[in-house]
């Protein structure tokens, strides 16, 4: 698979985002949404927070609260052994497993603007923070969808009842409709298609189910985007490959000839994130055509493998021009890329 | 608390149901759906069945293959360190915790009809069995709720993908339409509100999160009861109390003057399942109204106590006749049974 690394990359970074409080740093620019906006690129940043924190020996978790508006900032003792501190996105109390309390950082959703792709302004105010009791602990890895004139955003929504998918739109980038949270938890890396097929709409979305099961890729179809249903498992995890550990949708799935191509994130075991591709039936997108053997995308270069949670690229959205798929994609849960391959070459890699 | 337990009980035992194959044995008919038809009580209940074994060492676990059509009888050795057979239920790899790998039975639903509801007659062939990739390992604790004369039955749907709930419908309890599952992973304990409320459908929802959350109570809206949005988070967890485990709805919501009644179900942590109540505002059910404090039935009686899996009573349906709830319930993953309690004592009971 031939890619083009922009020269630029990454093209923003942690350092390039001015913090939304004083005693906040900025440790995340990454996972964004994409959409072409008038003639700008627009990215929907995820962009993660934590209080400055002058104690080596202290954790500050960052919890939003819905009656203040303001963050509350919880203090945890890294000696303090009722909780384990080795995942640094996470803090969990030990007798819960795997199962989270606090994140170490808030995530909110932060606009940067580009007329060439590459070269992007930021946005010195969020543009889409937590604002119920389903987002206390931060909103996350954004996707849009173009429907008409309408810009359909859609994110993770992370609090102490779960994380879940929320919706809300906006024809301009500046005012914002809220539709609540369409997917409930656990669930995340909801893509939803930029066309009714067949007088449905559709989307993927990645439950993560507790009793038996994976997390793997459904499809779900609607009337309205607001209500969801008809669930059908779609793709799974494969045994030995680069995908079986994790997968879950990325960009907003590509019309081509030949089917739906949905460019989708399959972690290993070991949390490396790469990015592959599944071909789906244009009338039918609950029937799978192709697969990638091989990711599209790896890690290899130096931003993509050193960061806050190394060995990671990320796509949340892409652009389509001709052939060329301009991929953008978070790197290391730290800052944002850019790559470009060739939408040919890709349908072509597939095993079908 | 008065609690009069029918002289019947338990109605229904896995000694009155015929199994569906001669090389199997009945282990559970219970955690039935009710539904009023004609001058008939309807039970949908759970027919939990399980292949014979002659070695005490093998335990055999039955799977529906899509392809064939039939069961699959895997066959497990009880000396085979990789799995832990420690929970009757349910078959884990060591390796993936207390995530399961297969069903020690299968469950399916087969009706049973009575005149007096405390007399029943079993149908001797299943009504509703595993039809789809989703159903594999069976299907579990169905609701009915009556919507002008269609009956919605909505039930756990259960398979390697995870456990999410699905939905059909039947006029007359011999022609069933299929609608797909409609909560995805991890999701059971679904009950439909009867009439709409303000223009919408309403569901309370179990979702079971992984990352982080509890087995707690939500409420979705709908426009036509196959997709399901705006999901709420409705009622949790207590520490300390009854419902400290895991908590679910139960019964169709009833309509009272005070407001719309759930008798729901909660375990405590060890795993101890009683009924209590929520009353939910009239015009919006993701308000909460009031509560119990303690349990309106807890398990004492014999059958309530001792069974294939204990000290459960766990109700999925009643008929209210007046003041007079008749909960129907079933015993130990056992058998069913039926008490009758007031509507005005458990609205007074509940903490406003």
């Amino acid at each position: 698979m031939n890619v083009y690394r922009y020269e630029e990359n990454p093209l923003v970074t942690p350092r390039d985002v001015k913090p939304h409080r004083d005693d906040f740093e900025v440790i995340g620019a990454f996972n964004a949404g994409i959409a072409q906006y008038k003639d700008e690129v627009i990215m929907l940043l995820r962009v993660a927070e934590r209080p400055i924190s002058d104690e080596p020996k202290v954790v500050k978790a960052p919890v939003y609260n819905v009656e203040t508006g303001e963050l509350e900032i919880h203090s945890l003792d890294l000696d303090d052994e009722r909780y384990d501190f080795s995942d640094p996105r996470v803090i969990c109390e030990k007798k819960n497993g795997k199962s989270f309390s606090y994140l170490t950082s808030l995530s909110y959703i932060r606009l940067a603007r580009s007329k060439d792709g590459r070269n992007f302004t930021i946005d010195d105010e969020p543009f889409i923070y937590p604002s119920n009791e389903l987002e206390t602990f931060g909103i996350e890895d954004p996707r849009v969808t173009q429907i008409g004139d309408t810009y359909y955003i859609y994110y993770s929504a992370v609090s102490p009842a779960g994380v879940g998918e929320s919706l809300v739109s906006t024809k301009d980038f500046v005012e914002v409709e809220h539709h609540g949270m369409i997917f409930c938890p656990e669930n995340k890396d909801v893509l939803i298609f930029p066309e009714k097929i067949n007088g449905l709409y559709y989307a993927l979305h990645r439950p993560v189910p507790k009793s038996t099961g994976a997390p793997e890729i459904w499809v779900a179809e609607s009337t309205n985007l607001l209500h969801w249903g008809n669930h059908k498992h779609l793709i799974g995890l494969r045994d030995g490959m680069w995908d079986n550990g994790r997968i879950g949708g990325g960009a907003v799935p590509i019309k081509t000839e030949k089917g739906w191509l949905e460019l989708y994130h399959g972690a290993s075991k070991d949390d490396r994130y790469c990015m592959g591709a599944v071909l789906l039936d244009l009338e039918n997108p609950a029937k799978v055509i192709a697969r990638s053997e091989t990711p599209i995308l790896e890690p290899e270069a130096d931003y993509e493998v050193d960061g806050f949670f190394g060995n990671v690229v990320f796509s949340c959205g892409v652009l389509v021009e001709g052939d060329v798929v301009k991929m953008y994609y978070g790197v290391a849960d730290t800052s944002m890329a850019c790559a470009e391959l060739s939408l040919q070459e890709i349908l072509d890699s597939l095993t079908y």
